[in-house]
């Protein structure tokens, strides 16, 4: 039986408990959550099969996910000890150097630190999903800092789940996940805003179709986590904002001087995106 | 029998035709596209019944639908004439006020100006879906204007291919439509291109999640329908973009003065959009 520690009983830890119960029958799950409602959820839904008060009882679990908001990640790092001898501790940060340079040297093997890019705008234990983690990218970074065992036990789990693993150092990510997901997250919030902003937004919103709806879906994540990821990722994400913001103003002067050939150049280069991204 | 002329065999026309031969095997329908290959395709699929050259053949027409760009729906409304003495001219554009204005008055009884809310970035006649009128908004604009007769066919035939009909005017409609689609297209396009340009998009992109790829959808759009929306939407799009470039510029901000708190705040009622919209 492999001890399977969960921290953090949302989207992204209840998914993956599901997720290897569909691998292998061997794991034995722990759970353990600030919110006492979402342990009784995660047991009722089967996500768990105990779950326990405090981190002292991660000491005797071989994996260890650590499923929480980005600031919590870096709070729960300082606390861990006494981990098995051969313990791997995985988290789920959405950002990475930060979490990374948090990691004390002398228990640096035991933690590979993952972002797997997949999620939805919902979150609590009901949220979760069997199938979040099948055919995405998990991006595993400062490889070079995680004990050889722990490496292969990350990737043999992320691999089991169906996912393909990149790997790159934490910085590189940081950049990279700002421009994918935490400027998009900031453009959606916009968007949201901005039509909520109008004296007539309900007769507005009344006409949504499916762009306007799958611009705004990721509005709907939770506050907490995005500030707390918008926190740790901040110059990136104020150098991704600047990007689009430059982006935009290009349509908003071509648009205002007329410049229609010049406007549809630009369009059809947003077009060759997806010759890259299908 | 009732003639169904449909000029335009793309996404919109196509999928009409399809809805309408689910609702009644009582259609005949007469098409006309300048792409060759659209008509052929368009026989093949059985969206129409026959093709035709020019625009005499909608003469004898009962119904005849515009699903062209913005700019060409203006022109073809020039050159229609002779039309039948009940004939209801039914056009598709994503913009009303110019179009509203430019049918001569002694034939507008015989016109209805809609706007359906439903689409998808693909295009051509093989992108024709039987439901994507289904359980969708349509507006129809400036009804003062048209016969009763005209009104009363195009209520029954949205309505029997399953959408829900919202009448305003046609400058009211404008300005809505620069925010829940307009814009939205605007931002896709920024997104596309903001990624595009940086020096490492191809591994930038290799991360793509979810959310980026519902936010870089309809960046997909063909350039030259929107090049003509955006032409014809020229003042209420700026007006749109600068109300996001403020909702932006406000986030940016936020985050740059570490301002968390009101950050969380923004977010928040950011989330409030799904509370109208869902």
């Amino acid at each position: 039986m492999v001890k399977v520690g969960i921290v953090g009983l949302g989207l992204m830890g209840g998914s993956l408990s599901l997720a290897l119960q569909q691998h292998s029958k061997d794991y034995y799950f722990i759970g353990l959550d600030h919110n006492q409602k979402h342990c009784s959820e995660a047991l009722a839904l089967g996500l768990v099969d105990e779950v326990c008060a405090g981190l002292d009882r991660l000491q005797e679990c071989d994996i260890i996910f650590l499923s929480i908001p980005v600031d919590g990640i870096i709070s729960v790092i300082q606390k861990l000890d006494n981990l098995k001898k051969d313990a791997t501790v995985i988290d789920l940060g959405s950002t990475k150097e930060k979490i990374s340079l948090s990691i004390p040297s002398d228990t640096r093997e035991h933690f590979v630190t993952a972002h797997p890019m997949t999620g939805t705008e919902k979150f609590g234990p009901s949220s979760a999903l069997p199938n979040l983690y099948k055919d995405k990218v998990v991006v595993l970074c400062d490889l070079e800092k995680s004990g050889d065992y722990q490496e292969s036990v990350a990737r043999e789990i992320f691999t089991a789940i169906g996912m393909n693993i990149v790997s790159m150092n934490s910085k590189e990510h940081d950049r990279h996940a700002a421009f994918i997901s935490h400027m998009p997250h900031a453009l959606s919030y916009a968007l949201a805003n901005s039509v909520m902003e109008q004296e007539d937004s309900q007769s507005i919103i009344a006409l949504a179709g499916g762009g306007f709806r799958d611009m705004s879906r990721i509005a709907k994540s939770n506050p907490y986590m995005w500030e707390d990821i918008f926190r740790q990722n901040q110059t990136n994400l104020i150098e991704a904002i600047h990007s689009l913001q430059s982006e935009l103003k290009k349509c908003e002067k071509m648009v205002e001087r007329k410049e229609w050939n010049n406007l549809n150049e630009w369009m059809t280069k947003a077009n060759t995106l997806h010759d890259i991204l299908d």
